[in-house]
């Protein structure tokens, strides 16, 4: 008789391991090494991170508050949360108090949160067709609608469609929506639409889950209210957003905002003793005195680089391809000619040292759609025209071959 | 017929949300207002802290590296998987890689992982009969069997019974245990014992999650090899440390050391982004110059406190409670005469101005064990002797009120 015997990991899986260990998916931190001009990633461009100003704060923060080494409260530092309360009543027709605030690590957490409160394996809920949340959504393994966009947003037909469908007994969960300058599609919902959105959320008692990280770094076009505005009662909205985007990723901090008995059910899935209280207390010391200049200054750079990559599209695609003209973020999204293959294009535009995210990363069921998000958050203007400039020349290389 | 409905939040939850609200539970991180010393937290002494190293280290990082401010890789900053590998390597006859490490946002999330990737609801498992684990376990329902604990550690007795008593087709998950100075017992388990456990674990096919939050702050003994050393196939034993008790809790870095096959099943639920990039830039800085003179100075430190509070027990309650005597770490776990309650002493010590945390808290059934855990890591020596002294005080007036 065998005194050891191989532990035999499959067989000691959970139940919920062993389904997502056939979905698991990676946002990929690092970049290729012999990358030389990213248009993929989502990250904002540290060369526009204030780093003096956020050395300062921490410098305050380690003299002056030694609590910041202890752990924190479990619904994020108080005065984080106020800084995102006035944060949100200054910038918006609202006013949040900091109790309506849980701070999570990114806006990831938070979405994972309202995903493990709200969620079965199988679950319906509603997803924008494409969608950076895929990369979350997937490893819950719910019954993922996508709901197609046009240029106003999220098609209501679809929506109704499959709230019609369900069968007896099933109950839609929720729409997971980006409805400001949409990831990866950089399109807009309309107020219209978010009001016809928000009616048949009411009428059919699903959740909407708004996510809205891009919402400070709108330089065109005028501020829409968001669902959570929207829904007077509060009853149906929780809105998340992030600092990765204002201040960087790497402090690794974002917020929630949702009623009451949301925030709890979301809770209960929050053991993490805090989310990084030394980094909050610096981002709440940075926030407080500077927030409004330095947004200000992020949406100009933002501003000239889109528009970089819009000239670069048209002198490199024009009238072959079409793209979206968003109005803040990061992204446009590139509908491809006819019969390019996304998958081939990311593949030829790599071999160039120009990195791509092919549309059907985003899609749940990944299927080839023939479209590609650019992103023009990290690079500087030359850089994107330049880059801009190879994919289009590989764009339409692909483009002969077809012919 | 009305337009609008509430959501009904009861009806919408996950199953498992809806499992999970019954028994939450929470750490507590803020201290409450009026204690004016604190026997209760587990929190280093932010006093302790090597603020002004921290903060040179956090100006390097930010003139050096922007890529603090981004996204991070998944299983972690590889320079600080380094870190982790050559301190383990540098105190223990191990030879490990970065690879073995994945950095976690503080142990709790590693252990949060594994119980994600290895517990179903209801599926059994073995705990330290009183475990800081109880706060992170209660929550994922698992049939959770306590190992009691002599001198030596876990009575293996215990193991055995509960894996021979299990249904057919039932399989012990995992053995999370604290093997040094224990939290809350303080005891540590010898070297004859950890043997035996692991023998169970290889002969019954059951995980070891071996919670090491301590191992650095011995300051009295001989270092025992860890459960993940002595299971020399790599097969068996998952090994959680911590940046918390070295460098603050607010850090909020941890990390896991386990075979690829276990990592992989515990990443299937890391979709943080990368735990904190900029933090974890800053404390691989740190680590590289200081750790040995810094643990050292922490070693000297919590000794003197151990000490000061082992004196004040003696002369509070020498001769009517008995007292574990730990080697390192930060808990003393006090028996209390027969008739207190632990729970009652928790309130009359609280009216006085001392917190301290009842052993029932440590139960995953709460029951009442006449136990208290006082800490003598976060106040300085006098506060300890003067916190113990009205501590000792309430305890001799509820005997005397049984009496």
């Amino acid at each position: 008789m065998p005194h050891t015997s191989a532990l035999d990991i499959e067989t000691l899986l959970s139940a919920d391991a062993r389904a997502r260990r056939k979905t698991d998916t990676d946002e990929g931190g690092a970049s290729t090494p012999d990358i030389r001009i990213s248009l993929s990633s989502g990250q904002p461009d540290p060369h526009s991170m204030p780093v003096e100003d956020l050395a300062t704060a921490m410098q305050t923060v380690l003299e002056n508050d030694r609590s910041a080494l202890l752990y924190g409260a479990r619904d994020g530092y108080a005065p984080l949360r106020q800084v995102v309360a006035d944060k949100t009543n200054s910038m918006e027709t609202l006013r949040i108090t900091a109790d309506d605030v849980i701070i999570t690590t990114g806006a990831a957490q938070a979405i994972g949160l309202a995903a493990q409160a709200f969620l079965d394996r199988g679950a319906p809920m509603l997803i924008d067709e494409a969608s950076w949340g895929t990369l979350v959504f997937r490893a819950f393994g719910p019954h993922s609608i996508p709901v197609r966009w046009d240029e106003d947003g999220p098609i209501i037909a679809d929506i109704e469609r499959a709230v019609d469908r369900l069968p007896d007994g099933e109950r839609m969960r929720l729409f997971y929506t980006i409805p400001n300058f949409q990831n990866p599609m950089g399109t807009t919902t309309t107020l219209e639409r978010r009001r016809q959105v928000l009616d048949l959320a009411r009428r059919h008692r699903f959740l909407i889950l708004e996510d809205d990280a891009y919402f400070e770094l709108r330089f065109a076009g005028e501020s829409l209210p968001s669902y959570y505005e929207l829904d007077k009662a509060r009853s149906h909205v929780i809105r998340t957003g992030t600092f990765s985007k204002i201040l960087g990723a790497g402090v690794r901090l974002g917020w929630a905002i949702a009623p009451a008995e949301i925030r709890e059910a979301m809770m209960l899935y929050k053991f993490d003793l805090g989310s990084n209280p030394f980094m909050s207390r610096v981002v709440a010391t940075y926030m407080q005195e500077h927030l409004e200049g330095h947004v200000e200054e992020l949406r100009e750079v933002y501003h000239g680089r889109r528009d970089a990559m819009l000239a670069a599209l048209e002198e490199g695609l024009g009238g072959i391809a079409t793209w979206s003209r968003p109005e803040g973020g990061f992204f446009i999204w590139v509908k491809l000619p006819d019969g390019v293959d996304s998958g081939e294009l990311e593949r030829a535009t790599m071999a160039r040292g120009v990195d791509i995210w092919p549309g059907k990363a985003f899609r749940m069921d990944e299927h080839e759609d023939g479209y590609v998000r650019l992103a023009y958050s990290l690079e500087k203007s030359e850089q994107i025209a330049a880059g801009v400039a190879i994919f289009s020349e590989v764009v339409r290389e692909l483009c002969y071959q077809r012919e």
